[in-house]
């Protein structure tokens, strides 16, 4: 079992791998309302589940892009991993193919509106759409 | 553009690599009341999206598997596509991993609902959980 | 303004009309746990709602066919609407058509879902089901 | 078996039908990032689905209209399809009926954000709400 | 049996006790697309429900914005009820639990994005967050 | 910061004071599939998050009945945490209340369908549904 420094600081690798962000910024964005959310941001999504060794980043964030696509309730958290999904080495075109492929299983709007989201943060990175 | 021909041709064989079953099949199961749901089954959903090159397979059924324990209202079809990630080469350590993750994207209920699924698919198969 | 009677009159004449069931039925059903939801499902949504003048009944059932199809979290009430959209009118064969084009706005899981609750009706009933 | 041509062309003119809009400009919408998104959304949401002759429709745009609203998750979508409704002949009395009915089926936040939507149309198109 | 009179008088109480709103304004909101649902509003969600004595607004209030946080649908509602609570009596750290604890049921950016929203009415309302 | 111990009996405590069930019985149900997800429920859902003193146990259940019935993807979790409400103090006829009070926010099937499940907790522990 892991302490909780050791949680954390695991977190903190998985958080910069990923988002590109510090836990510092986490724990910044927070700490008026919820200190202890960018904690567990931090020590428990990215430290104890996103930091397992049995799936890579990639698969990872294809899964996350897909699930918040069908769920269509997370625009700001869909933004943050479509970037991180570009961060971890995913083409722009096997991001769109995950968006796409939510069509059937979603339904079309949820389609849409993703991929409204994917064109904002392939155009302020400047990436190629069908590279 | 392809041809109707083709497109339910691609599909059959997406369907056959990724549910282990025919095209015959779906069109006998679905007949009696939406015979041409079988049909766009076939050549929209497995012919004009997952034979798409522009993403393998394993990365395709981990986003299905990852959308649908996150929605949570499609148990019979979560548990196709827990046997469909199997098929196209899936590890089932693989397969719970991204289960797992969905606790953090769409709550701890989903994860367990879905990983009583595919429990019941491993069993099933008599597929070792952690290989 | 109508009186509580009259709500629940109109209510009842609704009932009778869209689900073949009576208000004390409903009453029935619900006064060991919760006799004022009774009250609530008669005078509010029967009363108040469907009984409204503006939307013939068909359109009405349409609309409820649809939307449960689409949430996919309310296969009771959806059996019950299939079967009030077939007292109201409405042909087997259009109920499908509904239920089929929920597969473009809420993916297919959710059209083969309300699919299976449709041929379950239509069986118990003896409908035709291309009729 | 219809030709994908067919489809497109049966596609074309429920598109034009319901929203008002071309083929190309829903193609031309997409071709930056998914211009195989715009040929599905012709071809199959409109040329297989839309344009079947079992359901009319002033039937269809009801439909869409209620689920998109129990959804809770599509407002770009719900926008377009309200417009639909009143380009295939619903009168926006009709198109609010739907959505008050759906406070039942999927609560009263659904209903008062979907009529928000609504009003904006009707303004947009100068159409008089009770008419 | 209330008659409509009384439950349209209970409803404007317990809307202004949660809301701070009156029955005039509601009905003035809705008067130009949906009066009726104005009347609903009042009479039935305030009037029928909220009302009830068996329950203290508190943990009414502590259960609308649970439910709105994880639903995530209803952004405007889920302001209007976090305003509600602090009207009723909640503390604003006992806001933040309730929110918090949904992380829990359905996932992190259900938690996040209604956390925003909380900021967001404590910020306008000049509340201490940590109260 | 808790050591990961702590962590771990704080929840294994707020595991037995809510559902009567021990640390060792959540592990042993998943230990064939998952482990580290009894590990998680117990540390972070039990000990992080429920253990924090900033609101009552009553409140919190109130949170999650509400919450739980309004997304009606939940039905195992809702039966487990009904149960929880009585371990922790919440009166039948509080948890009927927060039940039917989700029939304005999330619609009446939501509220049916939670009911059934209350109604079947109560038979269950034989408790008057009433008192």
């Amino acid at each position: 079992m892991a302490t909780d420094n050791e949680r954390y600081d695991l977190g903190v690798a998985a958080l910069a791998a990923i988002t590109g962000g510090t836990g510092t910024a986490v724990v910044e964005s927070l700490k008026d309302i919820a200190p202890d959310l960018a904690e567990w941001i931090v020590s428990f999504s990215y430290g104890d589940v996103m930091s397992r060794p049995g799936l890579d980043l990639r698969s990872r964030q294809f899964a996350t892009v897909a699930a918040l696509t069908a769920m269509g309730t997370a625009a700001p958290q869909l933004k943050v991993h479509i970037n991180g999904a570009l961060n971890v080495g995913c083409r722009p075109s096997e991001i769109v193919e995950v968006i796409l492929q939510m069509a059937v299983y979603a339904g079309f709007p949820s389609a849409i509106n993703a991929l409204n989201i994917a064109r904002e943060v392939f155009k302020e990175r400047g990436v190629l759409i069908g590279s």
